[in-house]
This record gives C-alpha cells, structure tokens and sequence, in this order.
C-alpha cells in the first residue's frame, strides 16, 4: 500500500518493466435516488473474471503502443466504445507490490482519470453488456459506485479489489473533490466494520458447507 | 445465519410479517473464458444502491399481488424485462434476523431460482443497463459470479452481500449442482484468506486518508 508515487514520464523510464493502465471514468448527475437524495457523481467499476472489483484497462505492451493508446484498446475490447485518453487524463504512476515469486518483470500500475457526459457513461453500460468483445469474458459486469450515502460508500469499500484499485478509488475521491473528506473518512471507518460482520458470515457459511459435506 | 427454512406456505402462514422475494437467474453455457477454461454457468447478481451485492428482487405486499407476482414486478423494475415466475421455482424461505430494533414487522426472504436460457440472459443483461426504471437508482449493475476457477469465485464470495444472498449463492450452487462440494469448499475456504487480507488493505486505506486530513 505505501507504494511510491511516480509521474508519467518516470514510470516510461523504467525500462523491463511490465506497465498496466486503468482508467476512472465519471460524470456529474443531476439525479437523486429515490427522488430525494442526490447521487452526485457516478464513477464506474467493474467485476473481473477473477472475482475482484477493478477499473477498467489493462496489460499495455509498450514497444507496440502508447501508454495512453494500449488503454484505449483494452476500453474498446472491455467496455465496446472508442474511448480517447490523453496524456493529460493520467493522474499518477506506481509500482505493484510483487505479487508472486515467479513475476519475471516489475509491474507499474499507470491510472487515468477521464470525465465524460452522463449519457456517454449510459452509452458506456449499455456497450459494455451488450456489444463489447471481453462481457462475459475478461468482464463480468459494470457497476456504479454508490457515492450518495456514507453507508454505501462504506459497504462498496469493504469489498474486494484487485492491486491498488481500492486506494486509486479513495484518493481519487479526494483529489477530484468527488466527496468531502470527513465523509470519506466516515465511509472508511464504518466499512472496517461491515468487514468484520463479513467475516463471520463467511466463516458461517464454511461451517454449513462443511455440515452438507459430511452428510453427502 | 442459522436460518430456519420454511416452505413456502409456512411463510405465507406467517400473518404480519413483511415479504420479500428474490430469484437466482441462470443458465447454462458453452462458452470459455480464454478459449479453454470452460465458464459452465451464467448466474447473474447484482450491485445493489447500498453498495452490497445481491440477488434482483425486493419487498412484496401481499394484499396486492402474490409473492411471484411481486417477484415478477421487482424484476420488470430491476432488469427491465417481463419475466414470469412461477411457485414452482420457490426454493425456500426464512425468517430474515431482527436488522434493527425500529423494524416494525419480521421479515422474510423468500428465494427463487429460474433456469433460462443464454440468450435470454443476455438480453436480460442489457435490458438492466439500458431500459430498466430503476438502474442508476436501485441497481447499480448486473454481474455474472465467476465460477470457472475455484479463485475467482472465492474472491467474489469474499465481497460484502446484504441479508443472507451469500448463503442462498452457496446453497444453490450444491442444490443445482452447479460446483463440486469439494470445490466449492476450497473456495470458501481460500476466501477467508482474501477476506484477511481486504482487511489490512482497508485499514491501510483508512490510514493514508487520516494522514491527508491532517494535512489539509
């Protein structure tokens, strides 16, 4: 987690290095759910095929491709849109702690931040579950992040998140001042609590398949 | 957790109590992830407004409609389709534990499971993204669990779901026989280790936010 931070051009410079880009598209809205509470911004997330929750992006081989042109294929394969991202949409750079033994190269995590119309992040969802290449595949679903009550925020939190995704969410929160910081901070604390109530409901329904096990 | 199970008229017997209802989508599938790892089974959940996962459905008034009328209703507002549910696909249904001493009546949940076929899955998926009143309101995206490897799906199980939507996935997955009980087990089992280590990334996101509060 206390990963060092590093701009665009230092992160090029690191030669041998695996390099992964991300991107953060959002939007304002004028909506309110349930007619009353407004929903502010909505920031889209998605599931992966591995089970965890992410931005969307990926592997870029840069002797091929731009940093910046390896995100947009791998929009136009996830998310079924031709999505331009510019140099000016990256936000910042860091390495990934090394995941296992046998990853041969040093992997960089390079995170964009691009803001967009409401109806083209509609346009976004629809291209996602229907025309994109990897639904279904490398993309398990698209998914808003729930910004309009601290408690869902909370519970959105508490969930599980591929690499640095989490942190990339939280801080860019506070950067784009998508949410006040005591509200954040709020979020935060109560979804350590809703992690906790997970666990025990996990570990509950262990027991019970362990049960059914033994009567099979 | 250690739910009592009722039949179905055992829950509606139960005078008072506040109804909900819920269905498990799913089909079957030849498609595989990659080219080579076979996916098996579609099963779809959904990101709910409070930021948890769970299964489409919701609250029931049974002085207006029955229990699979309602379903049907939630599902027309959820995904955006007509989708009949019939009493034969009630699987089973439980008292709901006291969320809060406010609420006024007990609850129960009452689960379905219907077998579909891929392409109407699939246009379910997009009528939920697309057509559907309540996305971007009550629903914030469809997602397909990941089942094809014993870790993708212990990571999605390791995520935050509202009621018991975890144990009606992990029951369903035996009683369908759509997992293995031994696989499904090892899931389970390596989900509790994901889970742990959600928590010091949490708290580690919980610490970089108090830093920049101090700061600011």
């Amino acid at each position: 987690m206390a990963s060092v931070q590093l701009s665009r051009m230092e992160a090029l410079g690191c030669t041998g290095c695996t390099h992964a880009c991300h991107v953060m598209l959002y939007c304002d809205t004028e909506t309110q759910l349930f007619g009353k509470i407004p929903i502010r911004h909505i920031i889209l997330m998605q599931m992966r095929f591995d089970g965890l929750l992410g931005f969307p992006g990926g592997l870029v081989n840069l002797s091929e491709e731009t940093l910046e042109a390896g995100l947009s294929r791998e929009l136009w394969e996830e998310l079924g849109v031709a999505l331009p991202i510019a140099v000016e949409d990256h936000v910042d750079s860091c390495h990934a702690p090394a995941s296992s033994p046998s990853s041969s190269s040093p992997l960089i995590t390079n995170f964009y931040v691009k803001k967009m119309e409401e109806e083209q992040i509609r346009e976004v969802e629809i291209a996602a579950a229907s025309t994109a290449t990897d639904h279904g595949q490398e993309v398990l679903g698209m998914v808003r992040v729930p910004l309009c009550t601290t408690k869902g925020l909370a519970s959105f939190l508490s969930h599980s998140f591929i690499g640095n995704a989490r942190s990339q969410l939280v801080n860019s929160l506070l950067r784009f001042n998508l949410i006040a910081p005591e509200e954040l901070h709020k979020a935060l604390t109560h979804s350590l609590k809703i992690h906790t109530h997970t666990a025990e409901d996990l570990r509950a329904a262990l027991a019970l398949t362990e049960a059914k096990r033994k009567r099979l």
